[in-house]
């Protein structure tokens, strides 16, 4: 028999793009490994410039990139890193994308519209990703955008705890901000303990000209501490509008709470002077320190992305940190 | 030079798989055209054998098919028959699809389990599908499964104005059936005229043993005739659940309406026996004259699709046709 | 030096489908495995849900599934299957079918036909097959279908070992009933000691009107013991009528031998009422207690079956079970 | 609205390669067509060049090559021409290969063999090949090895009518050199008004050593006229000794019939000596002055190609060209 | 016979995105065109959203957009529109890239690196693009890293015409400033009349210390304008120092021409301090007034890329646009 | 919990076609393996036959192959055998070429020409390769020709060792016998120490009729021993040409050094009658005795393609072997 036989080893290697270098660092602390130094810089045009510092060849790669703002930017250089990873003979990449760019694109609201949520999962393909990871979709039909394996995180069990070990002496509303989002608003219900739950309903109102909207809030909240809960908050509008409807139909309080923190201006001044209470938050996108403001809170999700590069390096099992749900 | 030059034409051709003949003649004889006559049967060990009796060389083809019951059969059929005419040299292939089949399994629920309605888009992409024309989509997102151009078509237009004309007089209220498809009733209330909206909101009961669900009736419906509306009746359980809890809660009445007509047992004795005063549906799945009942009143969407496949062959506008929504 | 090294392990994991359990069974109890719990069961409609009760992530997956009647529906099910595992990071996923459905349909017998046994093929890869096992295909040539490595093997040894075993003692012929399965007869004459070949030829009979077909025994088979053999006998027409050809032309008997036994009606009427002395056939197929009947021998494909997947597994060979054929 | 409208034209150009010049151009001529001018030649180490002499842009393409000797440099000449007409922008490139190379390579025969014949479909799929003409092929299984249409011509009506008008007079069987090939000599029997069939089975001589093969004539051929028939002729030893074995079983006379003469050494000398009264061949494969004959008959299938090509060109139909089989 | 026809029409539709309008207006105005009106903008996380506002079904797509700062919005906008014209039903995509962004990373200088050259052709496969058309490729080979037509202009001859007609009297060399790009100087020099070439040698001086590098001018300038060329003018550094050291070496003048004018900081600086006399470029990037400066010319490539938009749509011959090289 | 673990083993095989069976044999042997048994031969029209005659199932496998003449012919060897190696289940397979055929050409020099080095990676591709290991391509952009991991080994540290060791003593020079390739003389430079740099300009002279081209020595040579350096050496015509310019310049001698050693006729009568005084080559390619001369020096490359298939089985840096050149 011809044939030189060894075993074969498998190398956890996790990689991390300059979106959000503070959430990678964190992951790989947890993980009790350090970052591969990694080249990276635009140049003079704004090209973006990749190489990695050590061997990867037959690693099992995990590169993590948040997809903030400048969005495009990283985006490509999220495709740059796995493009040369591919070219580096890294045996399987798996994109680690907390936020996942353009997820709010995921189906043509009118004609001759693109599906861009659709485009990133085939970008990220073509570039050589053979699995994603990523933290809370817009809508979970965008599991099936991409080809391969996707291990969908819930920030939801984090942010609950923290809301129940703090308000759970409270009388409890869970509120959607709008009518599509109550499925998400459903879940928080019930690990809350079946509290009451109500949405925010959007008309057009007929009496006065076109455009002009009234928020109606559906269900009773009345004298109830309201939890105004949604998967991101980005310019403010839609969630600060609805806190102060809740107010005015006679909330005790309202808490804001949201997975991504994308803060578009003018989100942070929105939250700071709404009525809300507190606005608690994850650090899949990074908050620079000017915008963090007093009663924001923010929770890292680094343990729970951590966790899942092990079960998937590992061959364990992503779907058992959720309790069957994934 | 050499070459011996033509004017190109294209030639229009309609298919039909043998689940839903009758909405195939109906769109067929709208486009003033005959079916491609086919033969297709079944061998002894249930395999579908299908084939062309006229040359469909270089032809446009729009191959119609039901995703009915049995479902798995008229799916399979249908990928033969997009083969057939891939194999056979047909220019451009359109699936017509009014009813896609495995729509609500589009995302992973739990862990382990497949994303069907994507599989589905893939399956039919390798049978050589260019294109899909499909009507009212369980969600949305389902447009970016297709690697490829979707014309999603709505029936809403043709429900409401029915709704509108005959109960128009009324005071109505729209109602969702279920929190995750209050998006849809929404478009609803905005086509009837901004009517209140509600919708129903199932709890597990917490002072009854485990399984035991409430409905309970977000919003305001007393005294109002309620259109209870979901874009499919499969068992009818959730949807005359919805028309009891609204009953009791002082509605009206109650019209149930829905686009996909799947009716699986019990269905029929359900809405024949609840207190919806009428059902209104489409013909996007045949209704066997044994699931017929008084108050089942059945709209055709054979218009729509017709004209949908004019306007795609005809390289016109399918957006138009419902004022920039697609 | 960044990265946490593992020893990589693989891990051996048999799944089925429900179409023919039984054998499964008795595939896995030869591995000493236990087939991985699954919920497999319909949708009112008739759509096929499917979920696996444990981690299937990296694992070594063979998914077995007998393409029987419903043939459309479990062999849905069995891509279904395919979708998820793949969806659950399973590492390699190797179909295993028994028998190929649609395997029939090769080739283009006329105009704008399908390819159904290429379209089965390429079906499979799109929901994410690796690779596929198979025994004794209609042609060949449907290896080459697949694009990936196909593990054909060969009921023909456990079948010949045991006409051998009972008839060796006996003057014996092979018949082949169709002048396009000599080939087949071939192999069977070579194994069975060179003994003399024949076949049937069909002829429409010039004397009398059009679709008659007269059947002429071509070569000799007087005062022999005849092994009439296919690849699978489905009605048994054609198997049939050349067993009483046979005797007409004076055989001393006739053994029918048959890799699948689809056996569709009126296949056992037929075989029962038939002069042949015996019908042996494998379990690649199920035959239900209705379709017993007392002259039919069973022999199971589960010991073969059971090797390959080991060999797969184990990165043995495949070839060498059957003396360099494959 | 934006937009510049043209007619779209369609061009038709035939472009040969370098093995067979002869056959593209009788089909340019039936086609009223001048070859597009092309240079093609060898660099020093071997590597083709080719390069068109006009635009080719837009225009519908057939790309005519016989993959004689040396076969690989014809078949690289031909996946080279293709990709050249695919980066100069045709609109859709036919492959014309009248033999398709490797077509006997079509499964593995043993383990750890290639499928040649599905390897050079999927390389020619590569070099951007939409369609394929062919004739005759090996097995008809293959048109499923191309992920596309393929129009299979039949030379069989062509050789068959010269027989019939030849030896119509007399009492005629049709054999089979090869039990695998019999298929092919029942359609034969067929046209020529179902003659009697007969076939060589080759069996190993227990009574000898190893490796000594007996050509034993299965079916009745005393007295008759012997159309001998396979798809191709390559050292002719098959079927040679085949003509032998019929003479001796007590034949009136043989005829060699086949749809490509590889004629490879010593091809030529065992059909000129053997004891065949004519052999009649077609010219898909060209026969060098050196391998003419006196008694051998080239018939050309210039017609049958051209035809096709036309039909393709115009979205005829194929099928028609012979009553229904394709 | 079913099935309606209709003669085709092909419509030619030009998209720009928001890089460089001018550009796409200018175009647009040539071929007597209107661009197609179009929304884009970019959402408050700088997630771009694309509309075309008529309908595009069925049309001729050309897409322009120049690669130009900020580079990865710009590519992304390209890619996204793309997506929007294929799901819109475009019949056929052209990608028209007046500058191929990242086409300096063609290749791995050093290892684990990414080949972003290559990545940008297959994100814009994956988009859905059919075909390309760029000007002056960094690296000619670039053509064959897109899988479909590239259709590749060259300024040259809208600058060499240009040069001849002002400096034609007098006495010119040629010169690359460095030894990889000389290929491109001789192509100039044989465009102004086989006139003498040289290039700068990049060596480190062995007598100093390390980075330190000499520019040596090998061949001969004295006397002599040197037309000091290259594909595109960055930062400016390596031009500016060759030309320094054309004077150096007795040159009687330098004029610096290039077809992409990137001008990153602190090019513009440079350039117009240097010895050069005139700085030479086209509009493929646009140069924004407050990079414009007085020795600045600036040629307009929009009649050629409007011709070969023009030669694609008609399939006339972009080949001939050069004479025979492309 | 179901499934059987092992732990994973890599096996290395080593596989070599027949064009250049001396230098796998070299390469197994310092990887101290055997090659493994392969059967290959041509059938009598030319079709290759291959098979392997040991298992190979999971192995990790690199197939050797020198694309030398007759190269067609070998490069379909290499195609089938990759064919084999993956429908034999092998789990990786590498592809060896230390000479990428008809890596010249890599790009359209005019209009309608083939891109055939693209051509060769995509075939390689469909085949089944996973990974490319190639020596001194001719242009580095190839590397992005293969979509997957291309290791390209440099030759040049061999060569220029060789050189330095034998005329490190001499006042040297480098030259590049055409602009388009001085790039490399620019790294050949480098490594002997920062010498002068000179390049040949073939002109076409302006006083003598069409075709006649001089060849001008650009840079300063005189009184050096210059290394006249390529990639390549196929007829010999440019080197030799270049070489007596050299010498007429007043050079001191020339050595000519290439990697790739093709030799076409009359390659081996120009160099030994040339003015050279060493041609320095390697084994990338097999020469032949017959072109075997005097002042030919051969140096193998069997020690730098064993260590990169070494560093590739076992996750090694292929990078590292050329202190960060890739």
């Amino acid at each position: 028999m011809s044939g030189l036989k060894r075993t074969t080893e498998k190398n956890l290697m996790v990689f991390s793009g300059r979106a959000h270098p503070e959430l990678a660092d964190e992951v790989a602390q947890i993980l009790d490994q350090a970052l591969v130094p990694t080249s990276a810089y635009e140049f003079a045009n704004g090209e973006i410039y990749v190489r990695y510092e050590e061997s990867v060849r037959g690693c099992d790669a995990f590169v993590i990139q948040s997809h903030t703002t400048p969005i495009n930017e990283w985006i490509m250089e999220h495709l740059i890193m796995v493009d040369a990873l591919k070219r580096a003979s890294a045996k399987r990449i798996t994109v680690v994308m907390p936020f996942w760019g353009y997820s709010r694109q995921d189906k043509k609201h009118r004609g001759r519209e693109p599906i861009s949520a659709r485009l990133m999962a085939d970008l990220f393909k073509t570039a050589g990703a053979d699995r994603i990871i990523t933290v809370d979709l817009h809508a979970d039909q965008l599991q099936g955008f991409f080809d391969g394996p996707v291990d969908h995180l819930m920030a939801l069990p984090i942010l609950t705890d923290y809301i129940k070990e703090k308000y759970g002496d409270q009388e409890l509303a869970v509120v959607s901000p709008d009518a599509g989002r109550i499925k998400v608003a459903e879940r928080w219900a019930a690990r809350l303990g079946e509290v009451p739950l109500a949405f925010i309903h959007k008309t057009r109102r007929t009496d006065v000209a076109n455009e002009v909207v009234a928020n109606r809030v559906v269900g009773d909240v009345k004298g109830r501490m309201c939890v105004l809960t949604d998967d991101m908050i980005d310019t403010g509008g839609t969630i600060v509008k609805a806190a102060e409807a809740l107010m005015a139909d006679g909330a005790a309080g309202v808490i804001i709470a949201a997975t991504h923190a994308i803060l578009s201006d003018p989100a942070v001044d929105r939250l700071k002077n709404c009525s809300a209470t507190e606005v608690v938050i994850t650090n899949t996108l990074p908050v620079p320190p000017e915008k963090q403001f007093d009663k924001l809170t923010t929770l890292s999700i680094a343990p729970l992305v951590a966790r899942a590069i092990r079960e998937v390096f590992e061959d364990g099992s992503v779907t058992s940190m959720f309790d069957g749900h994934a």
